[in-house]
């Protein structure tokens, strides 16, 4: 998945940035502590340790302390992180209280599948329209919703004031669809068709692609199995002759540690 | 999406490692440059500026020539890249030329959407195997594959030598699908299921929470509204609420630039 980041960092005043301007993998991983603080809050916990809160969301505590002190939230030595101050500090970033609308374009299995997730409600978003551009599936109801023809996106995504469209058509049909979002003022587009969209600079995309997904795994595989099949010397020579000249390590390039996720 | 990273940095051998450790958003992007090598390629082209390759990719052309610095390749000033070489470089590194089997777990919409995803055999991957918990599933065929029971996916998985489980099920079961799988030597998870799963260190799980990617992209509309709704002043005084206390601009952490994906 990858982040087709458009505009310039905000604006200052006072040397205070208008707004947060997160590293994308903190942005990433907020949801994760939003969720897991959402767990503890229904088992009535009102404070947590930065080592209870890292470990139910599946990262590091020292990475999770620095992604929160963004939010200017640094917890209570000996008391940890307030709860619900926390849940309230993150759904405030994520603009989770505006309750988005998002529509769908395209409803094959994957639209389908993406149209019935019950994530989507208990996480700030309503799904409000469905669409596709084959007749057959156009007038079929979806968990309430009647599939409308693409014909009418731009129409109907501008009267229903649609903020997130989903694109989980072919390939060849997702730019047109972002073209008439965008000309419906829909300014971010979550995109599962494989492929780069061409946006003006205002709207972000984001794209999850199955089989990127599976190529990083792909990598790491290979790595494990560079790592155990060969002594270092064979291992290196290897590598050496993968990538022949400067194979720089990661950690050797400054900001790594953002960049790997953990 | 996030990646559970486990195990420690490769070994290193004469100051050399045993395997390039790219970073993580380096490593997200060298399939975007791999697609639109083989579009290139298709068209006959023999060799790509970093220009020309960056912009098919969706990235800015200094962190395309960065990553691919990371795997030695350099290009040649007024040539650009050799298209073969670096197509062979990325497969190589990403070891697609082992065409690795994938088991799918958990064909409900999502999984039968999948399961037919054409992208899948194209880039260097077999899914070999689909398994469903529900009786009312098990038997059904999906482009020539028969869903086989949960149950058998241990021995199955084992039998088959699947590198990569891709798991689709709701929440409550992932955990065991996923520990079935380790148990019969799955290394490399991808989990569709919404919550964290418990893997030992040699296991590699990336994750796609689709109420997540439209979190991410919420905290873009938000940022986005704050910007234009609101004179500097002003909406440094909403950041300051959002965040009380110290509010770091993101691009003060060292490492955003790789963090932020672009």
């Amino acid at each position: 998945m990858s982040q087709q980041r458009h505009g310039s960092t905000p604006g200052e005043a006072d040397g205070v940035p208008a707004f947060p301007d997160l590293p994308e993998a903190t942005i990433a991983r907020l949801p994760e502590y939003l969720r897991a603080l959402h767990h503890l809050a229904e088992t009535g916990a009102e404070t947590v340790s930065s080592e209870g809160l890292a470990a139910a969301a599946g990262v590091n505590s020292a990475k999770l302390r620095k992604d929160l002190s963004h939010l200017g939230s640094y917890g209570t030595r000996g008391v940890g992180y307030d709860v619900a101050l926390l849940v309230y500090q993150i759904e405030y970033i994520l603009g989770l209280d505006k309750n988005r609308a998002v529509c769908l374009v395209g409803v094959g299995n994957l639209g389908h599948a993406l149209a019935g997730y019950a994530g989507f409600a208990s996480r700030g978003f309503r799904v409000v329209a469905l669409f596709d551009a084959d007749p057959k599936k156009v007038g079929e109801e979806i968990n309430g919703l009647i599939v409308q023809h693409t014909d009418d996106l731009e129409r109907i995504a501008a009267e229903e004031s649609i903020a997130i469209g989903v694109i989980a058509t072919p390939p060849g049909t997702a730019q047109a669809v972002a073209d008439a979002l965008i000309a419906a003022g829909v300014t971010s587009i979550l995109n599962f068709a494989p492929g780069v969209l061409s946006v003006p600079p205002n709207v972000d995309v984001r794209k999850v692609d199955l089989a990127i997904e599976l190529q990083i795994l792909s990598f790491h595989e290979h790595r494990k199995a560079s790592l155990t099949a060969l002594p270092g010397g064979r291992a290196a020579a290897v590598a050496a002759d993968a990538a022949p000249g400067k194979a720089a390590p990661g950690n050797a390039v400054p900001g790594n540690q953002e960049a790997v996720g953990s």
